[in-house]
């Protein structure tokens, strides 16, 4: 899910490469979205116990999903990929248990949701996850958008991950995913790149004073993201809360708005003549992208959020969302 | 030769995305760069001038290329070059009108040395470019690097570009240029990226306050880049000449010698193991990188600077050197 890894302020119990973005279903339900931010977790709950109560345990972690202006955001994009898609998508699968998760101590919620696309529609799937981890600073709340097609286009996957580690900081990562090697195809570049002008989304969130380039530790992820990529850090300094808030329902709702439009005007729905070989080397590509990123940014941090129990389950679904098997 | 088009404080005369580099035959010539920057250039000769009497206009040109500190980090990263992998290159072959040249108005002058590899080496070539023009507010100096290796080694090449654009600021590119589809293949991501911790170097440059991050207007040269490539502006302000020239000698110097030193100690000399498949696959990206390279670099700006007649001399033996055919 390339997210960052090194991206917010590291507190003592969360180490600098273990934070991971989980599925944001929340993002979906304003009115959970609306609760104090400060809510207390419920203490001493362990996995098995969420496991054996699913379903008040699901309203119970979306109740403690805070409410944020990026969620909101999300949300807002949420609803509008719904709008554009809905009629492609088939209804979620996804286990109760996934679909909303906390750790055994209470101190961390996820939801996880997970829409394929329907035999005919070029979607793969539609995967949204939000998470919520209190540290002993602050919490840290992640919230992503994922889109990828199948194998019937080479149009870019798109990306969305807002990760906020502080009231007045987060990163911003928003790609079109591209399924070439641009080097080899500047036409692929020209087409979903170039004439969509899409870099000018890019340059509009870089202009603000506050935004620094956001660079992943893994250089896998970064070969994997375009030369049209946003990926910055927003830092607005002690006190900047409403500073931020300000940049997130203005600057950044405006740029995700666009680039999302972009990607659904340009490459949702595409289909692509290909030969059954170029057709191959681009799923061949497709996993490797795939298996990679899971590797990168889950495998090695969810077991420390959420324990092993509930670390698996939630990966485990993902693996069958994205197509990969456990390395 | 993947350069930056639009770095520099745009002179009227020099549109922002007129910029291109020349080859720096000079910058092995220390007797030539110290001659004083702001030496009267010739006028009122023409193209045609030149070619008729080379040996006296090469000394010409040769000695109105300024010295600057960049330059002379660029002589002694050559030198490093040359001690290292001097036996395996045959003798310059560029011709006198192309090693050295000047365009009609006598305000820009440009040197080319390219040095093919031996018949037994995995060097392709070694080019080394220098440009320096006058435009209104002042000149613009460009020195580059490229060592290219050929078809019996899968390793990065080389990539070097100082490109000054006024007496406080500068553009710097240093990398090393995959050869292969870094999202497909992330073990050569590790291999010549990750373990030879070429990452440190960029981040040594940019924990300068005066560094930003350097975007080309050309998304394939973007692409075109390792995720790990340096490429920054670095902007020392108003009456900064000191304090840039202390970078260059400092910072910059080191970290273009420790990429050298990445790039000479991992990537020359090695053949690589390849299926004939996986052989022609490299050929063609680098191929496609090479002619791509020349055209958003220097087919469209070089005529700009030089005119039609010295371009079209100089741009022949630069596709000669990259082994690609006029497009």
């Amino acid at each position: 899910m390339l997210r960052p890894e090194h991206c917010l302020r590291t507190p003592p119990a969360i180490a600098p490469a273990a934070v991971t973005s989980l599925p944001a279903l929340s993002c979906l339900r304003p009115r959970a979205v609306r609760l104090p931010r400060e809510a207390p977790l419920p203490r001493g709950k362990t996995s098995s116990t969420v496991r054996a109560s699913a379903l008040p345990m699901r309203e119970a972690a979306a109740a403690r999903m805070p409410s944020l202006p990026h969620r909101e955001v999300a949300l807002a994009l949420a609803e509008e990929v719904y709008a554009r898609l809905g009629a492609q998508l088939l209804p979620s699968a996804v286990p109760a248990d996934v679909a909303e998760f906390v750790n055994g101590a209470g101190t961390a919620v996820g939801t996880l949701d997970v829409r394929r696309g329907a035999p005919a529609s070029s979607i793969d799937f539609v995967l949204q996850s939000s998470l919520h981890c209190k540290v002993p600073n602050g919490a840290i709340d992640i919230t992503s958008i994922l889109i990828f097609l199948d194998a019937s286009t080479d149009a870019p996957h798109f990306l969305m991950e807002f990760i906020q580690g502080s009231p007045a900081s987060m990163v911003v990562i928003l790609d079109l995913l591209p399924r070439k090697d641009l080097a080899l195809h500047p036409e692929y570049i020209e087409k979903y790149y170039q004439n969509t002008q899409l870099d000018k989304q890019r340059e509009k969130i870089e202009e603000l004073p506050q935004t620094r380039p956001y660079r992943s530790t893994s250089l896998f992820v970064r070969s994997a993201c375009s030369p049209t990529a946003v990926s910055v850090s927003i830092d607005c300094g002690q006190g900047g809360e409403s500073i931020l808030e300000e940049i997130v329902y203005g600057h950044l709702a405006s740029v995700a708005k666009g680039v999302l439009q972009i990607w659904l005007d340009s490459c949702a729905g595409n289909t692509s003549e290909m030969t059954e070989v170029e057709r191959e080397a681009m799923v061949k590509r497709d996993q490797i992208v795939r298996s990679k990123s899971i590797e990168v940014d889950l495998t090695a941090n969810l077991p420390r959020m959420f324990g092993s129990d509930v670390s698996s389950r939630v990966i485990a679904e993902i693996r069958k969302a994205f197509g990969v098997q456990e390395a």
